[in-house]
């Protein structure tokens, strides 16, 4: 066969040339660059963070603002805490530990798929949020795109699932250009406004409208609630925990270098912007955020400010850009073990996993119109999900900590993604991942119950359904199995009688097409003609005789003016006459040049296949005409298909 | 064969049984009923004509409100110059005399086409206007609906087109009720609202707040525009001579009765109903219509207001549901003609033309969208098509006239439609629709010049475009015809060599099926499949030698991971060396019992077709192998379709 490189046609153009399947590649990288792909989830969540926990405090009036320092800290806490317990997964699990995998492991198929479920949901919720998050910075410097908000969002998801379906190298290390550009404007910006601050030159920020809202108690639901909020800053700590494989060796201890240094960057950015929106009074308002309020009152209106707000925003686009590569492998991972449906598992030309690439753009881009790109209306949804897969997946490494408390020395087991070993430290490391698993839990149900009404409660739904929904086509996929296997099956293929019926509408070059094949099939046929206009089957009669003579055509009316219940009904006459015969129904079809030129023919072949589809022992052919050329040329440029 | 009525399914419960093509009913009726089934149209304009002539004249000041009854009078008179030239047509084409069959008859295939794109054009407008002011109506009376009018538009535009999928009789007379009603209490309104003016206790409108627009000086433009938007309330004037069939006999002279019946009413009901607003001081509100305004002023707020902007309500739903009629006759008969695409000829399960009825729904509901279901922003789209309809009407008959001017007593010209015989009086009559195409061809004029920039530019794109459209589709038609006519071909059908493959993915139920079946056309075949991923590759290879032995499995490497490329180059090398042969392509395709399950599996038959489409002699066969159900058991439920 020829391996040449299809020709280029319009796909082409936009999605580039066809990648051999042989050239997936694959390259270890360093410290510094891994930092600034896994970190872009992490670290850009600081850029609404702040801003969600003073929406509630604001409930509560301004004057708790302050509030929002300690409830800071309590998240730097829980911050710590997930690394510690991430590092140990890291080292367990030297391959790659995403929860799913981590709960397959330990915990069975239940607990792997709800955290596929919940993972798969939080990964659709970052690009959601992270792009609406991305436009309000835009429109913080820019007021005037304000009415295009959902517009912009959407258009920044069709270029991300463009360059996505291009095939982006996870590993490349251009992307470290965004990250530490980011990295570098807010500490600039944090240095800075703690000098003006402590040297008082540090102004409040101005010409802000604070978002009206009812004055109500602070209560200690109110507080949780900002903390909630808050913890959003968390999600995205365990990329790093899902792509070890791309360290370079050795790998765990690499990657957990790396986790920590992460944490301690998100620890002191979301600190440092916390307080320091608090000491310039920005406030939580419709039309700037308040990562650009702050901004805007330490580096004034000036160069930095844009470059601030347009490093946040490159961050916020990176962010989403990491759910393009998250999403689609672990759906890919859930559709291999029959979970999603198998399409998942599909490489396209660029050897990306095509149908999660889209469909995760699919449902970011509703979610964005339902919410119309508002943060505050998203982030109740969010982190739910991450949450419930930080629990269940400390949790999984609390039973591997247990089944290695009963190893030998120098006993292994070896699963499909991990080797188990004896390890004597395990009772501190299980009491570490314990503390993980109660703590995440705890920040999960405290989401889930300070968030409920504001929409956390359709996530609450939606997990379950999802979970459910796996199993049932996990199901569906082993019924089919059973159903094809041949096991036990020892009869041989044999042939039986074939009666061929070819469906004549009109008779012209298509039809006697048709006629003429099912001729050289050597089987007995006859054509058949569903009667719908009395005028036209005249006039295929009175043509019939002239030019086919002998040959049988059968007419059957059609009161009703149905293409398929004649003929069905028709079919079934002769299954009777003969059960073990196939019928074999032979269409000539027309091929046009062009799609519109086919959109003005009735295009009856999917018709017929569609009505046939349930009924035993019916082939059906389509032979096609081709209109646009002379008989006998071959088109090559129209046959290639990617599916 | 059974004429069974074929089993209820879910669109025969939402659309009723279907019926027998020898099921169309044609009965005649009474004039009353007639007046009532065609006049809704034109009749219901009144509740938005003087309204838009106020909106135009409040450009130049309310002082100037006054000018809205010379510009009513003005469109009265030009009514009453359409009535005496639609009459003629009435007599002289007593089988249907609509602007496109006039047109055809004595102007040609352009003018026809032309008139048949107005039409057309302004039928879809008839929809959207007519829905948006009954529409403006409901929100009047209930200002709390405002912000969901675009909403209940296209609820409304839903209903009726399910009500006319599920087929209308036409001629109903329980259609007359709503139109008398709405007489009913148009006329009352006049009554009371004329006998409190006329004693004085009628009293100014109140609570309304006029558009506010910036002041300009009042010009002849401006008062042309006013005339051009009240002009709108001569559409549907033409419906009459469309539905001659329907009257009893004698149905000319029945028909003309009931145009100047209908043109006398909407003569009155116009001028009274501006003058009556004027006497009120009704203006043009976004909150609440001129209609509206006079009969609250009139009747007070009771239960006398809430019937009028009922009946309102009904009459402008009534005249968009005449559209349903019109457009799907007239584009079905342009179909006919080969103008347009040949399934708006198809008569659905109900008889009606179902695809005209979805793409007029389609398009009205499209421009409610477009234009937030705003009529004074749908109006300067509408009319055009209507006027330059009546002035090609119009001409046609100029030209009838003249052909009459050379006939002899006696001699007759027996066309199509229409019957042409001497008239002794053909000088007054051609002098009669020679002015009504003049002025009504002037009336486009004015029109299109003075709503140019407001959006009748849109209009005089479309037009031309649309003809152009439908001469390019009558080109296709035509050279397909030539090219599948087998004039001059003697040939007789003759049988050829057909090689067979059969595509294997895995060896399965489902793959043996479609070997069977190759197996028994008694036809040379072999097994191909297309290698994409190695590891199944190896599977099928070890079971293949298991089971199938000494069979011929062909493996087509796929580099790119497409199915189909491989596929066709290698049908390629096989018509190289037997260029006669038909390649026979069997696929044993998995039919589930839902869509749910169906959708869990690559459906490649429809990708095969695709990509062999435009390839000579490749007879493409798909064998379904039922998952749902036993073996050699036949499904009776699903098989019929309606296409």
């Amino acid at each position: 066969m020829s391996n040449n490189v299809p020709r280029r046609n319009f796909s082409q153009i936009i999605l580039g040339r066809p990648l051999e399947t042989s050239a997936a590649p694959h390259q270890a990288i360093g410290k510094a660059p891994a930092l600034a792909i896994f970190a872009s989830d992490a670290l850009s969540s600081v850029a609404y963070a702040t801003e969600e926990i003073l929406l509630i405090l604001a409930l509560a009036g301004t004057i708790y603002f302050g509030l929002s320092i300690p409830i800071a800290i309590g998240i730097c806490v829980l911050l710590l805490i997930l690394t510690i317990s991430y590092r140990q997964t890291i080292f367990a699990y030297p391959n790659g530990g995403g929860a799913y995998i981590v709960a397959k492991d330990n915990l069975g198929e239940l607990a792997a798929q709800t955290a596929g479920a919940a993972l798969l949901t939080d990964y659709i919720l970052t690009v959601a949020v992270s792009i609406s998050a991305g436009v309000a910075q835009i429109s913080s410097a820019f007021p005037e795109v304000q009415p295009y908000r959902v517009f912009i969002a959407i258009g920044l998801i069709a270029i991300i699932t463009i360059i996505n379906l291009r095939g982006v190298k996870e590993a490349s290390t251009t992307f470290a250009i965004p990250t530490y550009f980011f990295l570098g404007m807010a500490f600039l910006m944090l240095i800075v406004g703690f000098w003006r601050w402590a040297t008082g030159t540090l102004e409040p920020v101005t010409g802000t409208v604070m978002i009206e809202q009812v004055v109500r108690p602070l209560t200690l639901f109110l507080i949780l609630r900002a903390f909630s909020s808050g913890s959003t800053a968390l999600t995205g700590v365990e990329a790093i925990s899902n792509g070890i494989t791309a360290f370079k060796e050795p790998r765990s201890r690499n990657a957990a270098k790396t986790l920590v240094a992460m944490s301690s960057i998100l620890a002191v950015l979301f600190l440092g912007i916390t307080l320091l929106a608090h000491a310039v009074g920005a406030v939580p308002s419709e039309m700037e955020t308040v990562i650009s309020q702050t901004a805007r009152s330490v580096f004034g209106e000036g160069v930095l400010y844009l470059l601030m707000v347009a490093a946040t925003t490159v961050i916020l686009i990176m962010a989403a850009n990491t759910s393009y590569a998250d999403f689609p492998r672990l759906a890919a991972l859930a559709a291999g073990d029959g979970f999603l449906p198998r399409q998942l598992t599909f490489r396209g030309s660029r050897l990306v996993f095509s149908w999660g690439i889209v469909g995760l753009a699919a449902v970011a881009s509703l979610l964005i119109i339902i919410f119309q790109a508002s943060v505050s209306a998203l982030i109740p949804l969010y982190a739910i999900g991450v949450f419930l897969s930080f629990t269940i997946s400390q949790a999984g490494m609390v039973v591997r900590w247990r089944k290695i408390s009963h190893m030998q020395p120098g006993e292994e087991i070896v699963a499909e993604d991990s080797i188990t070993r004896h390890d004597p430290r395990w009772r501190p490391k299980l009491i570490v991942n314990g503390v993980g698993a109660v703590v995440t839990g705890i920040v999960m149900m405290i989401f889930a119950i300070t968030k409920f009404r504001d929409g956390a409660w359709i996530v609450i739904i939606i997990l379950p359904s999802l979970v459910w929904i796996f199993f049932r086509i996990h199901r569906h996929y082993r019924a089919v199995a059973t159903r094809l296997s041949l096991a036990g099956v020892t009869k041989s293929v044999t042939a039986r009688s074939v009666q061929t019926l070819v469906l004549v509408d009109n008779l012209h070059a298509a039809s006697i097409r048709a006629i003429n094949f099912a001729l050289s099939t050597g089987q007995p046929w006859s054509a058949v003609h569903v009667s719908i206009d009395e005028k036209r089957t005249a006039d295929l009669q009175r043509k019939w005789a002239e030019r086919m003579g002998d040959y049988p055509l059968v007419i059957l009316p059609s009161p009703y003016r149905s293409l398929t219940q004649p003929l069905a009904e028709y079919v079934q006459q002769i299954r009777q006459q003969d059960p073990e015969a196939y019928i074999h129904i032979v269409m000539g079809g027309l091929t046009m040049e062009t799609y519109w030129e086919q959109a003005l023919h009735r295009n009856s072949t999917l018709a017929i296949n569609l009505a046939f589809r349930h009924i035993e022992g019916v082939a059906i052919t389509n032979i096609a005409f081709q209109l646009g050329h002379e008989q006998g040329q071959i088109n090559e440029d129209e046959h290639d298909g990617q599916f």
